[in-house]
């Protein structure tokens, strides 16, 4: 039988676990990535290790997310990143550099390497053929000092592209009609492999933006084929000898395939409030549009933006459209600056916004409300925008183009415009002055580390205890993403600071005058009693980020308890020792309430070697089990009290 | 006796009172700028007073100061005052396109014509001749109305230019040359005005630098000639037609004559916390820099950001420093765009900000703490950064420069470089698509206004007692400035809410776990008992946030006692019936504490037509007099109950 791409790079990088499917298996990780907002605590961690140097071929902590800048929070973590990596023999890319995710394509990604970064889009690395994931800070911080990072060997689903694109369709239709068939559920533990004569149609940044909102599907990662679009992708940014030929085995079996012919995609969007809820641009036209934005990891490579400015050359945007452009990296940027096509782009009426993720996380660029907004980002969940009641449509840059000239949803096919040939450069604009190399050694040694006074070194997690005596603090419902658990936006800036950022914990559920989840919890924690949390479907999708594992166990919730909870999520729960359980029957969820007593014993010896637990609801006086879903590796480092404890302790 | 290019210009414009100095006069307004942290306030009140359309030559509403749009607030404001100002037959230049007094100059300054403006430093129109005033947006929306402002026929301070700059000495060091001389208090009353030789060797935009920063000293405006470069300026903005000679008699007298030597300027700073705390950046050299910000409406002409790029072709910025340019309109953004000085910058390590206000009004940029920040703009008021114990110097884009390449603060003359040739455009690039012209009368009568949620209307002011019963529930020190009242940063986006924004008045006060301001004053107000602040020597200094006397009010404030107050925020505390006094004598500042409960019987008489009240300090046993500096008219307003029921009364 032939092999997997996917299983031919996890063959490669295997170090622990025999690589079978369903098995845990622990990979060697070639490169790492962190951001900003998870990055401070990666790096505390990775200090709190005592490792001293990063022991893979190359790490690096980018600035995209926090550079607003209301208040010192941002720049004392710029400041704090900025000396801690490159004294740690890590790379730094500036605030202003841009997107990780864009500027790891264009200068890093690898084919046939891993990477591991502490965002959730890092499979966009896919797109050039690397196995990339996002994971949380912690796990980063542990691959970094040169650990592996464990998976469960993945199921593959094959996703075989035919025929090729029809003029003013993009490849983010292409990931939206993957969303519409497989969801933004039940895909935990599956990597998408992407195969077959259409793939040959896409450039390297087409395919990283399928492969970057694929994490909306909640798979592991996705990954494409490395051939000669990737040679040429390579080699324009002066890149060709990191290029290897890579492809699955022309017999490869896959656990699911599905066909996409590509000349039968259309233009799509996901409608509020999320990334499966889609439809054709068809079904919506007409519709009035407020607010359109370009840009994100997903959407502003060089030939995104270049379309843009080719469509719009010598047009208006509607007078009541706000449009935002904000380019993906300083690459981009200045190719656009370069070549007129900035200049195209704030005539047409745009406002071209600083090079980092900006409004797709939150940071800024609220619509009004009632207003519609147009974005190519990767998510829509409820308020994420910033704005309560937010309506957020995700789409392609070919689509929102056409969005701004009309005030409406517009079908780009139906504007009557020639679709612009946007050829990939032969050769990008090399400038990697704003990316500081790491120190050597020497060097390092005497280099001193900003620590501005909002840089908190996070709590250790305490050992689980031998009974659970627990309260439910909340119970909400199916697909809880991060963003509920730990909300961005105004808050970002805390992600440094621990006891502050925890005051927001499910901030959106919070009702003013009530007690907050933090205070309910705390008061909880004074008097030895265990928080637990119950959810439903998909508990903890969306973001990597692990300050929604990391803030709770701060409060003191000692245990989820849910119908199922996403991989990264998981994954960052056992980190900071809080124990992941699962219904057995997920009929039980209905018999427990807020504010009942749990209480499961022994959980101690049930995390040892035990799939199930008995949970006694104290308040209703019912029992029922919980599923302990865990590898052994999972259950060692629940017993040591997280993973740092753990790693420590190896 | 010559005239004055002030009184020249005043009495094309006087309509009420007699043209004397000391008196109270009406002038006249030709053209009136908002912009959207003052204009929602402004066209809320225009509203109320039901005149339907605007009566000035041209009116326009700018939208720079609010564009950072977490949460929905922002964007509302911009739906709403775009539909509104178009409806009431004025221009709005929309978010995007620059901020108001760059715009201003560039595509509406006219030689000779008033321009009142609600913003503190609508005087860079005098950089072009205007006689361009600040005041609160309730004076404003009265002059929209047609209605005459009303000032105190000012005593002239000309300036006398003589020789010409030096290599790498700005127009900014001439304005804080001035500061360094006639500091920020004691010039209320007064309208700078330049002459001389000197004049002729300064292009409009660095004029306007010194006219714009001119606001920092108190005065009513500044004001420059008219002439040859007046009119090659206008020429290359399309726009001769709008040109007109003018200047001083020769035999002009002035109340005080200072000459200052452009040949002897030195690069200059002003240091924390004032822009009257001013010392050469010879006596800086060496400290060292962590940010440096170019861009404002002081500094951020075409010239200015010519300058930097041209220094920073081919150089790169100190890999700590971290370096913003916010281009000042949308003109220059795209000049710079398209002759590539803007990938130069790019390439020298900038981070490109959007066209507007930005971190000048706090929004964003905020630098770590500890560090140093160099900037271009005209106020470094403690905390205005958004970060508490900010350390901000006041430079020009020169001296920035070369402390971004540095990384310390270094005298560009220092740097061996050669001073980059920027000559004025012949002709700079014109397009006005981001301004919305007025609608047709026609058009308004069915242009529905929008009003998000967040749009409130202001609450008016209850009539001024007999007797007010009162307690004082702040004393405060020197230098207060509308800063410490109303804070702007991320408060900002609640000015078009009154009730939400007065929780935060006087915020920089307020402790944690104490009463608010907010909270003291709005319980007294249930008691009928009116809240009183005292302060000391220029309280309201800064900028002419109207807000500043509107949430006070809305919080049951009913005088405020002080050594001196600024013009602008007095006339607004009048405009919101509140009753500014001054301590006839200064000492019996101390003869006040916080808390104290005061009585000032017959205050409605006195307000009639006294000068001085009786104040009784029942919890100290004390009396003192306090002056009331009224002209008949705001003795009018107070007794009317504020402006808006004042001008619906005539």
């Amino acid at each position: 039988m032939g092999k997997t791409l996917t299983y031919k790079i996890l063959e490669k990088h295997l170090v622990d676990g025999e690589l079978k499917q369903g098995n845990a298996i622990g990979i060697r990780i070639d490169q790492t990535l962190t951001q900003d907002a998870t990055g401070t605590t990666a790096f505390l961690l990775f200090e709190s290790m005592g490792i001293g140097r990063v022991k893979t071929d190359m790490s690096i902590s980018y600035i995209d997310h926090n550079m607003a800048q209301f208040g010192p929070e941002n720049h004392n973590d710029h400041l704090y990143l900025q000396t801690v990596a490159t004294k740690s023999g890590a790379y730094h890319s500036r605030a202003g550099n841009g997107i990780c995710h864009q500027v790891h394509l264009e200068r890093f990604g690898k084919p046939g390497a891993t990477l591991l970064g502490s965002d959730s889009h890092t499979p966009t690395g896919g797109g050039i053929g690397m196995l990339a994931m996002g994971a949380g800070g912690m796990d980063v911080a542990v691959a970094m000092g040169g650990g592996p990072f464990y998976i469960t060997a993945p199921k593959v689903i094959g996703v075989k592209l035919t025929g090729r694109l029809n003029d003013w369709v993009a490849s983010k239709d292409v990931i939206l009609k993957l969303l519409s068939i497989l969801s933004t559920k039940g895909n935990v533990g599956c990597v998408v492999e992407y195969f077959g004569p259409g793939v040959e149609t896409l450039t390297v940044p087409q395919r990283a933006t399928i492969t970057n909102m694929g994490a909306e599907l909640g798979v592991t990662t996705s990954v494409f084929p490395s051939d000669d679009n990737t040679k040429a992708f390579l080699a324009a940014q002066e890149r060709e000898a990191d290029f290897q030929p890579l492809t699955a085995d022309a017999d490869a079996e896959y656990d699911r395939v599905i066909e996409i012919d590509l000349s039968q995609v259309e233009p799509m969007a996901a409608c509020p409030s999320s990334p499966d809820n889609t439809c054709t641009i068809a079904d919506l036209a007409g519709g009035e549009v407020g607010q359109v934005l370009v840009g994100s990891c997903t959407n502003s490579s060089y030939a995104d933006l270049m379309m843009a400015a080719k469509v719009l050359k010598g047009r208006q945007i509607d007078p009541m459209i706000e449009f935002g452009v904000a380019p993906g990296s300083r690459q981009v940027l200045n190719m656009l600056a370069e070549n007129g096509a900035l200049s195209d782009l704030i005539t047409a009426g745009a406002r071209i916004l600083e090079t980092g993720c900006g409004p797709c996380i939150g940071q800024g660029f609220s619509p009004a409300n009632d207003v519609v907004s147009v974005r190519t980002f990767n998510r829509n969940f409820a308020g994420r925008t910033g704005t309560k009641g937010d309506q957020s449509y995700l789409v392609s840059p070919e689509t929102a183009v056409a969005c701004a000239l009309t005030g409406k949803f517009t079908d780009p096919r139906s504007l009557d415009i020639e679709y612009p040939d946007v050829d990939m450069p032969e050769h990008f604009d090399i400038d990697d002055s704003m990316i500081v190399p790491p120190l050597s050694e020497e060097e390092a040694k005497i280099a001193e580390v900003l620590r501005g006074p909002t840089i908190v070194v996070p709590e250790s997690p305490k050992q689980l205890p031998d009974t659970l005596n627990g309260q439910v603090v909340l119970k909400c419902g199916d697909k809880i993403t991060t963003d509920h658990i730990m909300p961005a936006g105004v808050f970002l800036k805390y992600r440094s600071n621990v006891p502050e950022y925890s005051k927001y914990v499910f901030n959106c559920f919070n009702e003013e005058g009530e007690k907050t989840f933090a205070q309910k919890s705390l008061e909880l924690k004074a008097k030895d009693v265990g928080s637990v949390i119950v959810g439903g479907q998909s508990y903890g999708q969306g973001s990597s980020r692990e300050h929604a594992a990391l803030c709770p166990m701060y409060l003191g919730v000692r245990a989820v308890l849910a119908k199922s909870i996403e991989r990264i999520h998981k994954a960052n729960l056992i980190n900071f020792a809080i124990v992941p359980i699962v219904f057995a029957d997920e009929a039980d969820y209905d018999k427990v309430a807020e504010s009942d007593e749990l209480v499961i014993e022994n959980l101690r010896d049930a995390v040892k070697d035990k799939d199930t637990v008995e949970i006694v609801d104290k308040t209703s006086g019912t029992k029922f089990n919980g599923k302990l879903e865990l590898s052994q590796r999972d259950r060692d480092i629940l017993l040591a009290g997280g993973l740092l404890s753990y790693t420590k302790n190896a």
